[in-house]
C-alpha cells in the first residue's frame, strides 16, 4: 500500500491538505520508549510553514494529539496513532484545477488515475502538508536514535547554483536556514527573495549525513540502506533525484580514486575516506552514511503558465491561485531528516532479529 | 524480505555466486501469457559475461531452467520459479576474504552483518551473478510490456567523463556496445581498455527510457513511480544514484524553466517539455518514463589495495584474486531494462485494480 | 504487523479502550464509492453496547469521524482513517489487573509481552472495544458488496448448548437477537439472564453465509479464503475455533457422503448438497460461502477467581471489576459480518488484477 | 502473495506436482545455524508416501537438493531454498480433469481461476505434493525450536468416529502410525483399510501441542498465534476446520469452567487448566499451545461420482482416475507439525525485536 512504509517499523500516513486532519500511524515501535514532546514539538516547529519570509505565509500549529500507542509520554508497544488538523479546510475553491491542471503538479495524474474522485483541494494527498505527519513519526524515531548515540542532521547543500560550505561532520546546523556557512545562507536567502520578487521559485539540494550508526544495518539486494532510504525520501514532494556517497561524482571515476581503503583507526576498522557514503552492499560500514536529495524548483509559480482545459479539451493559460513557498528546500531539512531516521531505525530494529542465532 | 520486492507482483532472488544455483520466483504473473524463449535467450545473452573485451572472461551458459508455473511456454498463474546453474563454483579460496576484506566491496559488512556465516565464494549473494535472475524476471516483463505497446530500452549515458550523444526517442540501440553514438561508444571502449590495462576501472551513467507508458501508473507518496524504480534499481551492484527527468539538473532551475507545459498533441494532453522525466506526484502523465542511474568503478582492480587483517587486527596490503570487469556499466544496461520493466509491471497489475470503483 | 490485515486493501486498526479514540485507515478502497452513512450508523448500532439486557451497560455513541479519504461521502482513493473517540476513559484504576491478572484475559500475556509497559485499562489494544473500528471498516465493505449483489449475513448459531433453527438461506436475520428462530432466541436471552443472575458468563457459537459471491475468488495454498477468513476472525477477541462447510462434522464422514456432485442448475454449475461450504482448493466455487466461529464465554464474570500476584510472587483472589457482556455472541454477530466483508472485498479486489492475461 | 507466508521468516512454495520440481524459498532464517540433513530426511520420510498400506502407492525419493542459502551445512543467512524434483510427471492424460472436474477438487475453482490455463496435471499447484517443500521448511525449523528447548508434536486424534486415547503431554508419538494408544490405532488402520475396501475414504482430526514455548509469544489482533498458526494450516489441503484450546467445546461453557486459574507451579506463572490451550489475547502464555485441525475425507474416491462436462454444458459421470490415498490423515500429521513450526519460528524471531526497547 502506497502511503505505508517500512518492514520492522510500518508507517502510514493519512489525510488531505483540506481534510478534516493529517495523521500518521506507526507500528512496531518498542514498548517502553518515553518521548519528549517539547523535543518533538521543537522539531516539528523546523518544518511548519509561516514562520520566515522564504516560506508560504499560511500559518499551522501542527500540534499533534496522540489517540494512540502512549500511556503519558511512554508507548505502550501499540499502533502509536498521531493526527493534525487541517484548520483552513475547503477555504478555496479548487475545482479550477480538475478541469486547468498546473503544470509540474500531480492535478492531472491524480484526475488520471481516481478518474475524477480525487481531493485536489490544495493538492489533497499529494500536498506537502503530509510532511507534517511524516516529521511526527521521524521526530520520535530521531529521539530513539539519539538514546543509542546515532544523529541523522541534514543541511542545505545547495539552493540553485549557490552551494553551500563547511565540513557537515564538524559544523553543528542549528541556525533557523539550515547552512554550515551563515554566508552561504545568506546568499540563498537572497536568491529566494530575489525568485519570489520575479514571480518564480527555485530548487536545490539536500545533504544528510548519519553518525553515530552501527556496522551492519541493511540487508542484501533490495533492503539496502540506499534502497531502504531512496524509497522513503522519494516519498517527500518534489524530490527528483538522489545519491549516495558521491554518487554521480563517482561514476566519472577509476576504481583506484574511488575505493575507499580499510584502515584501523582507535582499533576499529574505518575506510580512510568515505566515497561509499558508509554504505557498501547495500550495508552500513561504520563510517557516517551520506546521501543527497535534489529538489525541484516548487512548481506553483506566479507567473501565467500554459495548460489544457479537460473539459473543453482546449489549451488555455492558467494562473495557480493562492502563494506558496518559492523554494521548498529549507523546509525540506527536517523532512529528508524525518526520513532517513524511519529508514534507520527500521533497519535497526530488524538487526535486532538477527542477532545470535 | 530483503531480496523479495514488489506489490501487485513478487520476486524473489536466491543463490550465491558459488551456491549450486541461482534462480528466482516470481508470483503474481498474470495465467495465460506465452513466453517466448528465444526472445528471453538474447536478452539474457546481453547481460552474460565473457563475450567480448570489456567484460570478464568467465564463461556462463546462463540458461534459465524453469522448475515451475509454466504449461508448456505459457504461465498457469502460480509461482513462476527459474534457476540458472552455477557450473564454476569452489574452485578458488575465497577464505581470505573474510580476513582481509576488500575496499570497496560487501566483504567486511557482510562479516559483520552475519557474524562470520556469510558465504564470501564469488561475493555470495551479493555477487553481480544475482542480476542474472533478476534478468530472467525482467526479460518476462519486457515481453509482457511489448505485447501492450510499452518499451523499456536503456543505454549507456556515460563511461567516466565520456558522454553518448543523441536522442534516445528516436535512435535504436541495437548495438552490442549499447549506445547511441557508435563513435562515442568507440571512444568509450577505449577508455575501458586503457583502465583494464591500468589495472584500473571506471565508472559510468546508463540512462533508461519507458516509452508506449500510460498515464495513471504509481501511487501516491512511497509506492511512485520514482520510489518503485529506484528501490529495484539500487539492488543492481554498483548503483550509487539515481535520478528522474532532469533530476540533480533541475534542483539548480527555476520553476518558470522547469515546468513542463501541458499541451494538446494529436488530441491527447502531453508536455511540451519533459523535465518531470514523465512522472508528476509518483504517478505517469502519459509521457516517457526517464531516469539515469550512476554506477561506481568495479572496486575488484589489480593494483595493490590497504585494507584490515580482522584476524590480527593488524592494517595489511591486498591483491585481489581473479580476472573483473573493468566496467561493469555494458552489462548493467539489460539489468536496468530488466529492473525497470519489473517496476511498470508491477504498477500496471495494481492499476487493474482500481479501474472502476 | 499485527494490527494491519489484507493484500488488496489494507486494514490498520488503532487505539485502546481508554486511550483519546479508537479507529481504522484503510487503504486501497477504490475511488469513487459512495458511502451511505445511515446505512453505517445502523450497522454499527448493532455492535453497539448497553442498547439491552444481555449486553454490558456502558453507554458508547460510536459515531465514527472520517478524518481522510472522503470528498463528500464519496471515496477518493487514498487511506481512508475514521475515529471513534472514547469518552469514558481513564475513570477506573486499572493498575490492580497488572499486579493479579484476570483469568481467561490479556492481561498476563500483555505484561510479558511489553515488559510492564502495556496500557492495561479497559484491557488496552485487546479490547472488544477494538471491533468498533473493525466494523466501520467491514459496514463500508459490507455496501461495497452489496452494491455488486453480495451479501455477508450472520447468525447466532447456538448459545451454550441451545442451537437456533432454521435455514439460513431462506430466513433474514433482522430481529435486534439474530437468529433465525425467535422461539430459540428467546430460549438464548432467557439462558444469558441465567448466567448473570448467577455472576457466570456463557459462550456461543455464530454461523456466516456469503450468498451472491462470485466463483473464482481466493488463492492457492496460503491465500485461500479459509486462510484469509480465519486470520481476521481470530482476530476478534473470544474467537477459539472456526470450521468452514461441515468443518469437524467433514472429518467424521467418508468421502461418498461428504464430496459435493457438480450439478448444472439454471445453465450454471452448481454443487447439489454444499458440504465444503463453497470453497474448494481456498478458492470460491459459486455457492454460498459458509462458515461458523465459536466463542469462549466472557472471562470477566462476577465471581471470586484464583490469581497470582506478580509482585508478591503469591497466589491470590481476584474480584474482576466493573460490568460486562455475559455473553458476547449476539453483539460478535456484526463483527464477524464485518471481518468477512473485508476478507471478500480484499479476494475481490485481487480478482480484478487477474482478469486478462 | 499466497504461495508464500510469514512476517519475520518468510516461506514461499513453488511448483505444481507434474512441474519439474517442487520447491520452497525461506527467507529471514539467522545465519550459523547448522542442520542437520539426516534429522531432516527423517522427518520428511514421515511425509512421503508408498510406504506402507493406508497411503497411495505412489513412490517419492522426496530427497531435496538445497540450491542457496547453505555454507555446508549452515546457513548463511540469505534465501534457503530446496527442490525436489518431479521424477514421475506428465504420464497421464489429465485433460480430462479440465473439461469434467472431480467433486470436492479444486479443478473447477482453478478452471474458472486461471480462466483454462492452470496446471491441472496431477492437481498442480493445489496438489497435496507441495506439502514435500512445507515440510522441508518446517522441518528446518524443528530442528531450530528443539536446539531452544520447544517442542512440537502432533498426532492423530481421531479417525472417521474412532477417536484416539491417551495424553498427549506424556506419550511420545513414535510410532509409524501417528497416534498415543496403538490399539486405536489398530482400529483405525482397520476402518482406513476397510473405507479403501470399499472405494471410499475417509476424514480425520490432527491434534497439535506444542511444549516449551515461552510466554509472550504472538501479537495483537490479526497476529496472534491463532491467527498465524490458522492461516498457515488452511494452506493443508483438505483442512476444512481448526480449533485452538477446547475451541467448538468452550463455546457449549460458562466462564466459570472455562476460565484457567492463574497458579504458581515450581515458582512459575502457570494455570491450573488449559481450557485456552495456551493462548490468551492470541499470546502465548507459557502453557502447551494445543490446537486441533478436521481433515475432509480424500475427494479421490474409486466410485462413480456425478460431475458436469464444462464444454458440452451437460451433466454427466466421472471416475476418477488413478489411486489415491483413502486417507490424508496419517501423512498430514507431519504437515501439521512443519506448519505450526514455522508458524512458532516466524513469532519467535518477530520477539527478539521487542526485547528491550
Amino acid at each position: 500500500m502506497s502511503s505505508s512504509i517500512g518492514e520492522n517499523l510500518r508507517l502510514t500516513l493519512f489525510g488531505q491538505s483540506h481534510s478534516s486532519a493529517v495523521g500518521m500511524t506507526l507500528e512496531g515501535f518498542p514498548a517502553g520508549f518515553t518521548l519528549n514532546p517539547d523535543t518533538l514539538s521543537r522539531f516539528l516547529a523546523r518544518r511548519a510553514p509561516g514562520r520566515n519570509a522564504w516560506s508560504t505565509p499560511r500559518k499551522e500549529a501542527d500540534a499533534p494529539e496522540f489517540l494512540s500507542g502512549l500511556v503519558g509520554n511512554t508507548t505502550c508497544g501499540v499502533p502509536l496513532t498521531a493526527v493534525i488538523r487541517n484548520t483552513n479546510t475547503r477555504s478555496a475553491d479548487y475545482s479550477l484545477l480538475r478541469t486547468i491542471p498546473r503544470p509540474g503538479h500531480a492535478d492531472y495524474t491524480a484526475e488520471i488515475k481516481y478518474g475524477g474522485h480525487q481531493d485536489s483541494a490544495g493538492g489533497g494527498h499529494f500536498s506537502a502538508r503530509l510532511t507534517a505527519p511524516l516529521c511526527v513519526a521521524g521526530g520520535i524515531c530521531l529521539q530513539y536514535l539519539a538514546e543509542r548515540g546515532i544523529r541523522v542532521q541534514a543541511h542545505i547543500f545547495s539552493i540553485g547554483e549557490i552551494p553551500d560550505e563547511g565540513d557537515p561532520l564538524i559544523s553543528a546546523v542549528e541556525n533557523e536556514f539550515p547552512t554550515l556557512s551563515a554566508e552561504r545562507g545568506e546568499r540563498m536567502k537572497a536568491l529566494i527573495a530575489e525568485k519570489r520578487a520575479e514571480g518564480d521559485s527555485v530548487g536545490g539540494v539536500v545533504e544528510c549525513i548519519v553518525t553515530g550508526i552501527p556496522a551492519g544495518l541493511g540487508d542484501p539486494i533490495f533492503g539496502g540502506m540506499e534502497n531502504r532510504i531512496s524509497q522513503i525520501v522519494f516519498g517527500i514532494p518534489a524530490v527528483k533525484g538522489i545519491e549516495f556517497g558521491d554518487g554521480f561524482e563517482a561514476s566519472r571515476r577509476t576504481g583506484s580514486e574511488n575505493n575507499d581503503a580499510w584502515i584501523l583507526r582507535d582499533g576499529q576498522v574505518r575506510t580512510e575516506t568515505n566515497h561509499a557514503g558508509g554504505i557498501l552492499g547495500g550495508i552500513t560500514n561504520g563510517m557516517p552514511l551520506v546521501f543527497r536529495a535534489a529538489f525541484k524548483p516548487t512548481p506553483s509559480i506566479a507567473r501565467t503558465q500554459r495548460s489544457v482545459n479537460l473539459e473543453t479539451g482546449e489549451e488555455t493559460e492558467l494562473e495557480v491561485p493562492g502563494r506558496h513557498d518559492p523554494c521548498v528546500v529549507p523546509r525540506a531539512v527536517p523532512c529528508v531528516e524525518a526520513a532517513t531516521a524511519f529508514a534507520v531505525t527500521d533497519a535497526l530494529l530488524g538487526r535486532k532479529r538477527e542477532l545470535e542465532a
